[in-house]
């Protein structure tokens, strides 16, 4: 068997452990560390003391200690400092990072005799680490190695971090430990929640484990991914096939619930499939205020499909950029099928776009009714062949109401873009 | 000085490590540690696995452990034995415990005879703890103590455990310990990055220390919280009035980048700034694409003043629905002052609001050039007293650029509506 390579998450701070702040930087790390074959064993969260740091780096018995938090350059940031203590070194001037937290701050529109020596101190790193370059930021990642480990400093704000891992970490970490490779493979699934997704393949994943596959669900609002991993073994291929036997299985078992695999988001796939019908969008959102137009654009390149939409909250804003007749939002009320597709038609012939979605519902926590309760949207897709709209009852807070909203929104374009059946249909 | 009474958070459970579940119990146990006044000094999550909870108990140091998970009814819960074999007792049924989990099967429709074994188990509990009845679910919470250190094991089921440490534990603690009380004051900042800031409070945080006041910097994208805390003593009237007087200070040396205290976020200010003075706001976005829309549409209420928007992405959308000049368009180029102040005047005047904000940029990866590059983007506030337009430069991704210039958007117009000076003013 081959050799197991363990890691331990060290994060720091103080607003971690008062609770101002949860730790999911080491949820990601843990994720990553996974994906890369390396098993995390522990994670810790100390606060900005230099003799808990200390004692916990003293205590590590991993293979990898990845150290998160305490690299900025105010007074209670003590992390390098500790650093230097722990591996008996001292800190010296590095004339690159000097130049480019210089560089970084120059871009902003500062002259270099400005830039404050605060940020300078974030070119003071200890002697005989390597420097692992940080784009999104003034603070370095640092990588020491003592008695076999591997000790890696990285600032505590998660896209930094993240960046860090992914283009210096994660890298150097396959190089130093060649960790045993893992095969995965993750399919994205929309429209069913984790415990029926459970039932319905409950068959097909009790013969997985007999195959070597470790099957996890990871819910986020409104999806579910599905990943597949396997320990690839002396033959990559194989379990590669191995792999792609079982997830074709998966696709046969419930093929209206998939709509990508890997990172690829749900607002990703729509993009690709206007891109390549060479169709364009437009939404008028209500209840989800805003937040599916932030979906579509948070896509790079999101303006060759995306032409605009109207968030309208009053319902004056309906009736006079939509052209919402009166009499049906006091027929229909503001919530319903017709206003919904009204409004999906309005701004498709306002921005003369192919595609137009449109939502209307009550996010809670307030005006709810018996009939129509909290959670109740009604979502709206307007398109060239024609309009129609469906409800849903979406459960949780205000913020989670609008975000299962806004992916049933966008999961509704994408099933008539790919004209994909409706759910259900494929269920025998 | 009052003895400090510390606590540690031991999680338990692989899906926490793999960073399937995100560790929310630690920050929630955390917070409401420190509002009792006892110190979370330490918060670990370890495996499900006997070694490494025997481990972790061993190396014990706080006065108090909290540990959570691993307390369901199959196989790979394995908490109770493994606190069995630390505490060398064993397992003995608890009838009470028996009849309230056979109680709850059967109020959930089943009768008492269909009660699984499985569920049986957990009335097994180790002998010599006390019993915390846990009224939500069937995993009972435990006492132990053991050469003066209190250990305390809980579901992870969050509301589980929440409810336990409401009803049972911190009461306990409280009577148990009677730790110091500790005050926190958090102060809310925008409008100036961590290493400024600090250089500008310097003075005053240097003297913050022998007032017995410890400060901690909380940065997120555009904003910075200040936390301010101090021991009570056996004064707690005395010491708020410490922390008061700090505060004021504060507001005195940075009152224009001040927008609130705690919990409340820089949209609530907003909202409530409208809100009082009867007033309703309209939006036009370009690079923020709906995110601003979000935000401001993210305070429960806020369809009392926030009218709706217009998501501009194509050019021919700022000009139809907003009236830009189609020459103005030419002339300046989208990302301009101009533009972002027709785009302002435009969508008030068009939904008849008495705020406008309106934002035009680059959020990048791509579009950008070295006159106006990534991160470039031009904000424009439209009121009862004219409009105006600033420029700002955000770093870094697609996703931080679109949350800073949101946050520098809505801190424009609370400036505005609350007749702050502009930044650097108060500054000397």
């Amino acid at each position: 068997m081959v050799r197991e390579v363990t890691a331990e998450c060290l994060c720091i701070g103080d607003e971690l452990l008062i609770g101002q702040t949860i730790n999911s930087n080491a949820a990601w790390m843990g994720q990553e560390l996974g994906l890369e074959g390396i098993r995390p064993v522990l994670a810790r969260v100390v606060g900005d003391s230099e003799e808990r740091i200390m004692e916990a780096l003293a205590t590590v018995q991993a293979d990898i200690v990845l150290i998160t938090g305490g690299l900025g350059p105010t007074k209670d940031d003590i992390t390098k400092h500790t650093l230097c203590k722990f591996f008996h070194t001292e800190l010296v001037r590095n004339a690159e990072v000097e130049e480019r937290v210089v560089g970084l701050w120059t871009r902003m529109g500062r002259g270099a005799d400005q830039v404050k020596d605060a940020d300078r101190t974030q070119a003071m790193l200890p002697a005989g680490c390597t420097v692992l370059p940080n784009l999104l930021g003034t603070a370095s990642g640092m990588w020491f190695e003592k008695d076999g480990r591997v000790y890696v400093s990285m600032p505590g704000v998660p896209y930094e971090m993240q960046g860090l891992m992914r283009h210096e970490v994660l890298p150097r970490l396959r190089a130093r430990f060649q960790p045993p490779v893992i095969i995965h493979r993750t399919v994205n699934t929309t429209g069913m929640g984790e415990t029926m997704l459970a039932e319905r393949l409950e068959h097909w994943e009790n013969d997985l484990g007999g195959r070597g596959i470790h099957l996890a669900y990871l819910p986020s609002p409104g999806q579910v991914k599905l990943r597949l991993s396997k320990y690839a073994g002396e033959d990559r291929k194989k379990a590669e096939a191995v792999i792609a036997e079982e997830a074709e299985k998966l696709y046969g078992l419930i093929p209206e619930l998939i709509f990508s695999e890997g990172g690829q988001q749900l607002e990703d796939v729509v993009g690709q499939g206007l891109k390549e019908l060479g169709q364009t969008l437009a939404l008028a959102e209500s209840c989800t205020g805003g937040y599916l137009s932030h979906l579509v654009t948070s896509v790079p390149g999101s303006s060759a499909y995306y032409i605009g939409g109207v968030v309208s909250y009053a319902n004056a804003v309906k009736m006079e950029e939509l052209g919402i007749p009166s009499d049906m939002l006091e027929l229909n009320g503001a919530v319903s099928g017709p206003v919904a597709e009204r409004m999906a038609e309005g701004v498709k012939k306002a921005l003369k776009s192919d595609w137009a979605i449109a939502t209307t519902g009550i996010a809670g926590p307030g005006g709810g009714t018996p009939e129509k309760p909290v959670g109740t949207v009604w979502i709206a897709v307007a398109g060239p062949d024609g309009v129609k709209a469906s409800k849903g009852v979406f459960m949780g807070t205000r913020d989670l109401v609008i975000r299962r909203a806004a992916v049933a929104a966008l999961n509704m374009l994408r099933r008539r873009i790919q004209k994909v059946p409706a759910i259900g249909k494929a269920d025998k």
